[in-house]
């Protein structure tokens, strides 16, 4: 589930309430980084001991030489710039395909205005347009999230949750030939048959109201349409192998050149010896923290901690759909006051 | 309330208007920094006691090799980095969730231009269509912000405050059981149902009016839930957490690191003794006052003095249905041009 | 009036063409910072006297030390960093709102195609829902920009100038416990009436005319709208004060910090006495200078040399609505063509 | 083909998905950088040799001032800044051009609810439509992207693969003198009139879809002008010029300033000799992998591996128009829907 | 003419491509730097020269000095900061100006859709449609670019040109009293009474159309009038102040601090002299051109090889409208389809 800490700061009052997150484990830097920087504890000490321990005196003089020099020239490595650019590309991607998300809020109002009776068939019209979108959203988002695609495997499933009816799996599987994109566009294609249909029976009040219900499929399609292409179309690898390699090789090198070394050399600014590499390791959790931030973000749809999570969209769709099929005029405060008029 | 202060700084003839700011206290710096720089000094000056009276020479030679280490390695923290991203991400989107703020205006000029005629009947569909708009804002903001979420507890203080009529709450309370994104849809569906209805019964003048309406019911409806979703997707915990722990580890480190040494010791740049650590000091102010300027605005519907005032925003809402139902022939300058025709 | 000089940049040939732009005066860097620097230099020249003239040698040496130790340590506050990206979203910002100043140029051409004859009627009608879109531009300007505000204190003066007739300015007067943002609504809910009246009468060709005039007018409400907000909003107060303190302590910390020290005490890079500290003015030149450049963006309707000139914007509303109800058959190049069908 | 990882990306769970992208070849780092990287190498170890055998002691001497030389102010180069400055614009017009190409799922909606009928003529409308608008496309693609140029080069091959009927192709062919961009626009009127005409005959069933119809062609038709005039204006030639020059003139003083200098010297850093210049190569792979971002996405219409497909997407828009033009009467779930009512 | 040079690098194979685009001249970096680096150039030598020659030793004990500090301190300059901010703001809008050039292609498709007749009456409306377009493009294109300025400048060569009837320019010229803004209204206005007309005549096939052909108008108009305020309201005179004088300062105070300096002084990083400071001069043609950059895009409808050509786009627009008018049932592969029906 998405981690929603906003409400928990809504004020910054005495000390700010940002310190108050740091103590979170969900979603949170320390369950991102922790593997990450036990492997990394490992190979720093494993160094370590065959430095104190392991070399004879001219060994060790020798490792000092190489570890100052790693130190030093891991510097030439862009690891801020080129993460801070990477990092602010992957944060406006991930926020621009939350945004992508289809929501069929505006379709429901659409339907209430303009298929407004109370009859059964054009409940029925009502429904059967929202199933479709549905149905969309569900084929869409089980071709982009693991977790929906294993809920709904395959269209049988699909049946069973109440999003086709046999018939229209039939269909769909008779196409199973074409491509993924025609096969989601199907469903939106007859939903547009059955407002069309459903102005030529009169059910639609006026040609207005067909536009607006076709225009506003057509935006959800684009929506849908647009969620795959995010997926497909992926920052280009070169990128994100730049990014990465530049935070792997800066601390793969720093695992040598943070070594305490022997004080009584003297060498600049290694005039102590702490057994721990605090500073070294803080240094990595931030970079690794800020890698990680993408790791998490890149595919927004995945199985994160952080991931928008489509299959309860999907059921909060559902929920939506069946509120509109439902409303019984004993639920209705104007079934009145249109009497009175 | 927001703090205003565009007025003040109109124009930079002289010095500039820039340095009058600097003495405000409403959503200052100064208001939001104080109590942590208080602790700040604090730490700052026990381990100033301690190292200059508590500890014996051999101690304070250990002392300073280990403050010398803090301030040469907490510069391997890429706070300016982190926060310089963090922040403009920030102010993005506290700028964009202001522009998701739903205004009613464009709709009662919709009111007034299609639903035009002074009778008792027009007047109460008007007012019955800003009401279902401003209970929709009601329930929205009740759910982002504290503040309004106390005025609201419950349906009843909304019956109370005139946006709710009994029999509409007696049937939201029938829905309590729905996903709270359907209650906010609620009085929408029943806005359009009132359009639909007063052009079925001809008070709306034509189907493009009828249209024009029901396109502004749902650009409203979507502000409304874009609202709730900036507030339930938070920026990623992890980034939140990259840069507040970069900026407390920088300046905790900072504490010892910045210790006044013995200028006896001659150690570079550290030839003299002020007691008052002026320059950390101002690095404290500057970095924390930039990340209390992302604690303020993560949640810019919160309590803050630079939060967006919902409350108000009701209220004027409130105001603008009362001018659109009220208007009467005595203040309508077209009441005669009208005859004149 | 906002200073223009795209044109005289038209091309790069030989060395350029910004060299050019340096010798101005009027919105120029040296117009804006010359009297921070005149005190800026005599503050430092003071110091200066009182270091070579006024102490003992064991006080100057002393001096240098504090001297020495301003100079290194004002480079902790990161003025860069902050300056940048608060300069990004002034500008940024500054932008947007020249984007929202309502421009009734669409609406006049909106007017010419379905408000199309030439009688007296048809011209009135144009005439007046023009002048209401100047009125709620008048209006709204007058409460943002201190200059149209001292051009049309009260609604008198709209009046004279010919923007409201008597009859109106007696509505807007019963209309002043109201709030503000309710009586800039007003004269486009009047247009909107105007409009919906002009169709029942036959004067609009058809309900699309109608539907795209009433849209055009929501349009402009909302950027007169949105132009309020803009200046109701500020940047949050914080970043502001960073920003500036940033700047405003960095240079006083230089005054000390920059002084020529004795070049016969031998400090690193203080070899040489040029009395007057050239680079330090250039530093202190150039970040003032980009700190003004928010100053004087931050409120863009202000009264700086580059702020937009509103006054003239409302002019020049004032001509289009003129051309728009002036034009004779004499004048229109249609009027015979029309004929000849 | 685009690389698309996005996938194998889906969550960060261990350590994290990034480390595995590093071992892939197709669209990788390595592909693209490592012609650059050897003969790089190759330089470098010819001079390496140079220095070690080909000179005497005091050439060595000048050899060393030399590269201490080089290695000191080839930092006056600004090359982060420039590239970070310069990639982000790229990724940014990359995407851009994405959204630019042209989709024709909204016109199959569009045709659906608008030219529904299951008649022959109805069809062949809807196919001519979707025809016309996919000849358009292709005609477009061909002079953007070298493949799709290849696969038709003229106007025969356009004609077999179905796009062009003889009669057509002759018309083009005739117009053959005009300028390539009336060329991509005389499909799209053929649309337009295809849709009036079918309009006349009652096929399309409202003047609302009439105006959708258009709407949408008009959109496409901007859409595929666009992709033309992204490819048409580059990126200023300077722009790309200093970005380039920074990193190949950054490197080309790199090969004498990093060479490992005769420890015995005792230069500062140097004490110490490898042979073979691991941070060296780092940075180098590393800036040039940035820059082969930036060569790679300049022209997403290109070669690259990843490079849009624009021929995968011509063929799938042509399925789309068969999945239109085909579904019979057995594939409807609605077929029967319909008659129950 | 723009230099378009993204179908050279369409793929990055082997060497990638950017290298090719080095040898290019037109647009090019040293194009652009040429003059100022030769000034430069000769300032460096003259100074060196007096340096090596016209000094004894003791003054060159002085010049060196004020070299050392020279170069030192003109690093204070924020230059890289600056020109990044800054050059990014001018690329931006350097591709919006270019978005808002007017395009009269989808106006194109709406007469062939709603205007649609082969009868002489039908093509004379389309023609003076496009006609009185394209006149608006062209007064706007005159006012904002100095080619097409002399191209046109006065009403008499746009009326040999074609644009203008003599009437038409009679009226033009009874207007001049007025503001431009209004001149280049005046032709849109003229058009919307054209279709105005052709609807009431039934040349226009819908009411529909008439409001396409409007709105599309009205986006024309916005459009043009864009381009103007863009031209108008620069970039603050400021922000480019600061930009230009940080790179003037930073390279005049280089050209003392650069010089090579006697090596057997020992100065720190001076231990060589190779009379040409080839570093010197590749750090200032990359300042320098990045600085240039931003000169020839602040205003990209002048004179420099990589602005916009507007005259093209104006002749481009002519040659659309002849099409428009011209095509006859000859080139029309409908017409007979149309008969078949």
């Amino acid at each position: 589930m998405t981690v929603s800490y906003t409400k928990k700061v809504s004020d910054c009052k005495g000390f700010g309430s940002f310190w108050r997150l740091l103590f979170r484990w969900r979603g949170s830097l320390y369950k991102l980084v922790w593997p990450d920087t036990c492997v990394y504890c490992m190979l720093y000490f494993l160094c370590s001991m065959v430095y104190r321990f392991g070399l004879d005196e001219e060994q060790r003089r020798i490792f000092e030489h190489v570890a100052l020099y790693c130190d030093y020239f891991r510097n030439l490595i862009p690891i801020s710039f080129v993460l801070g650019f990477y990092v602010s590309v992957v944060v406006q991607r991930w926020w621009e395909q939350y945004l992508s998300i289809p929501w069929p809020d505006s379709l429901a109002l659409l339907c209430t205005a303009y298929i407004g009776g109370r009859g059964e068939r054009e409940r029925s019209i009502r429904a059967t347009v929202l199933r479709y979108v549905n149905l969309c959203c569900a084929l869409t988002f089980s071709t982009i999230s693991p977790r929906v695609g294993r809920k709904f495997p395959s269209y049988k499933e699909l049946m069973e949750a109440g999003y086709l009816t046999p018939r229209e799996m039939k269909v769909l599987e008779n196409q199973r030939g074409r491509s993924s994109a025609a096969l989601t566009t199907l469903p939106m294609m007859w939903a547009c048959k059955v407002v069309e249909g459903a102005r030529t029976c009169g059910y639609v009040r006026d040609d207005h109201g067909l536009r607006l219900l076709v225009a506003e499929l057509m935006a959800l399609r684009d929506k849908a349409g647009m969620l795959v292409r995010w997926t497909d179309i992926s920052i280009p690898l070169v990128y994100t192998q730049v990014a990465t390699m530049a935070v792997y090789s800066f601390f793969s090198f720093s695992v040598l050149g943070r070594q305490f070394l022997d004080p009584g050399q003297h060498y600049t600014n290694r005039t102590i010896d702490f057994f721990v590499p605090i500073f070294t390791l803080l240094q990595f959790v931030f970079y690794m923290g800020w890698l990680k931030v993408a790791e998490s973000l890149v595919n927004p749809f995945g199985e994160d901690d952080d991931d928008f999570e489509l299959e309860c969209i999907l059921e909060r769709h559902l929920k939506m759909s069946y509120l509109l099929g439902d409303v019984t005029p004993s639920d209705d405060p104007l079934a009145e006051d249109d009497e009175d008029d």
